[in-house]
């Protein structure tokens, strides 16, 4: 499987010719490419299950982010499709996740992020689950790993944000499992100009790079 | 103000048909009604900034529904919109909702809901947000009223979830305060033949009515 190309539906507030651009967008990634709808949806169970459908067959993604406030029952719909990825926000990369996710339970001790994780894997194998662990809590993906050895995670934070690929890396990348380094802003944003194309491949290939170094440490 | 519209928009699942579809529907509702799109978005704040223009300007809704994990500044983009409402999940109705909401601080004592109830609280007053409580949870509903005298809930649950108007109302509908009820399937399923239209506006109409009687009593 080639790299990582992450779709995010920011184009649902052009409306329906919005919605027109992102399936062109994504009929036109060539076969090979691992498709993400960042969409981070959750609802209860027969709407969450819709959304299933608009985002597995209509808009033929791979994977979609999911929220995970409403539990079980608004997730497990997702899990229903063949070779479809649910990737469940546990710990994000923005400033306003330390209001509810670093919650600490009185009862098992857990913060709100790690009691996801937890239920969460009891939900669903790593063929099927990842969890979005944002690159700017670089100094807790370590005792992320620990909790889901197996599981990929979605690490969303690098570049824009100023997450440390090196150092979450070194923390969560091992032998037997994975990280998708989701890095957005800084490659669509790259130029405004008719260098665009350029500039984006560019600041794409750079990452790309630096993950092939990490990658090759581990062979 | 005429009685309450809530729309779904489950209709994605049909692709850009869907979203025309939906948008089609919005537009054909009367002038008076108040449009609640119950999309539960939320996302880092640049995102949820373009999500709400999809909702609040695209859509034209008058108010949206947002999941509170991501925190502060994954709610507050949908805060910049004169006379647009912000729907926070706090406790839902669905049996998933006891996963994570339920989840007691060991610092504050507090639930999860509670915490977002709380935090909310402190980033916009009563006359732009609301708070999702659903009616399958009534016996708490109490409680949960007094945590937020002054803020609207948005009630779901009530018909095909089990929930019970009567005492809902009993508990959270006061003189200075209401409830939005949102009775969604036992509506919109009424029947699934040439009577649709009719089925579905007695069933209306009868919690239409019943809410009415809980309202009399107050004045």
């Amino acid at each position: 499987m080639q790299p990582i190309k992450s779709i995010r539906p920011f184009i649902e507030a052009l409306g329906t010719e919005g919605w027109d651009i992102m399936y062109q967008t994504v009929q036109s990634i060539p076969p090979g490419y691992f498709i993400i709808a960042d969409a981070k949806r959750g609802d209860i169970g027969n709407t969450s299950a819709l959304y299933a459908r608009a985002f597995f067959e209509q808009l033929n993604a791979h994977a979609l982010t999911v929220a995970p406030y409403m539990g079980e029952d608004s997730v497990k719909p997702f899990l229903n499709f063949k070779d479809k990825w649910v990737i469940l926000l546990a710990h994000t990369s923005n400033p306003g996740s330390a209001d509810f996710q670093l919650l600490e339970s009185k009862v098992t001790h857990r913060k709100l992020y790690e009691e996801v994780i937890c239920k969460a894997k009891t939900w669903a194998s790593a063929q099927q689950l990842m969890f979005v662990v944002g690159a700017t809590r670089a100094d807790k993906i370590k005792s992320i790993r620990q909790l889901a050895p197996d599981y990929f995670f979605l690490v969303p934070g690098v570049g824009t944000q100023g997450g440390d690929l090196d150092e979450v890396s070194r923390h969560a990348l091992t032998s037997e499992c994975g990280l998708l380094v989701n890095v957005s802003r800084s490659v669509i944003y790259a130029a405004s100009d008719a260098g665009f194309a350029r500039a984006a491949a560019l600041e794409a290939r750079k990452i790309q790079q630096q993950m092939a170094g990490h990658l090759s440490k581990l062979s």
